[in-house]
């Protein structure tokens, strides 16, 4: 951030006062630019044995696979988002979703929240996939995922079935984890 | 959104090519400039028979009784955000913080998120708030909540003590339900 988007005068990085933290400040206005981090939200559709992911036609992480997901937008709900992304991926309406893993990924200001549910009638592949499969745990392409929160999120739900207790999974994923899909860069 | 806050030039809001909602638009540095709903996260700490509110010391509401809950921070977890907070209005620690209720508020783009948890030691009023204190259900002061979203928590709290099961809440609150507290303005 160089600008203030509220006055067009140029912003400087400091901590305001009363504050514990540097903010963008404008000393024009005076408007102080907070920065949040932002859900991105998506869903694990299930269809009996079997579990659905889209592989993604766009970058980042083009040609890999991931569970339908993206950030969630003004004027909805956490659950809206979630479906409306199943929607727009994979052309999949899915029943009875209830959130399942909230992953912060401190290091980029995300936070990902994906519902489990049950997939409900046919899929195929929206713009922004290449593909839209039902998986085996068997064939889940563990190599050819797109993101560290999609493996977590699949790891927890076979645990999971296989102890046939299913529960919200909070966690965080650092640096280190990502550096395994993305290297150091 | 007036200006461009990399670039410094007037935005427009248009519908971007390939998308279906508009955003504000440089024409001069070509930057798409996303807004997403912010994180409102904070506890439910509990203590015995009786739960932890803070009367806030600032606007809005000021005066008002509210669990200790404020914006979720770049660079932590939903979760330290909630803990945080909890440090800073009601200098007071929770343990074993599980997430309770997660509130849609669609027409101010928040998401608020609390964690019930166990308060652990001594608290005390933060800069933010006039008084922090320990109430029995029968005295939960309900006309003089901030907002919504704590009455809602707290409904949802004695009642599943009630029947001795708690489980993630997750809900939408509109702008019928806001203006009963704030009227339609
Ligand atoms: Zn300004
Ligand atoms: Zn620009």
């Amino acid at each position: 951030m160089n600008y203030c988007s509220h006055c067009g005068h140029t912003v400087r990085f400091a901590i305001p006062d009363g504050d514990d933290r540097p903010r963008y400040l404008c000393d024009a206005c005076g408007a102080i630019h907070y920065q949040n981090p932002r859900i991105i939200a998506g869903t694990l559709p299930v269809a009996g044995k079997q579990v659905l992911l889209c592989r993604r036609a766009i970058a980042p992480r083009l040609g890999y696979w991931t569970l339908p997901a993206g950030f969630m937008e003004n004027g909805e709900t956490v659950e809206q988002a979630a479906l409306r992304e199943t929607r727009e991926e994979a052309c999949a309406v899915v029943e009875s979703p209830s959130l399942y893993t909230m992953i912060s990924l401190t290091h980029i200001n995300q936070v990902y929240m994906i519902f489990r549910g049950t997939l409900q009638g046919g899929y195929a592949a929206g713009p922004e996939s290449l593909d839209v499969e039902l998986f085996d745990e068997a064939d889940i392409p563990w190599d050819a995922l797109a993101f560290p929160t999609i493996e977590r999120t699949l790891r927890h739900f076979f645990d999971d079935r296989r102890r046939d207790r299913f529960e919200l999974h909070s966690s965080e994923i650092g640096e280190k984890e990502r550096e395994r899909y993305f290297g150091s860069a």
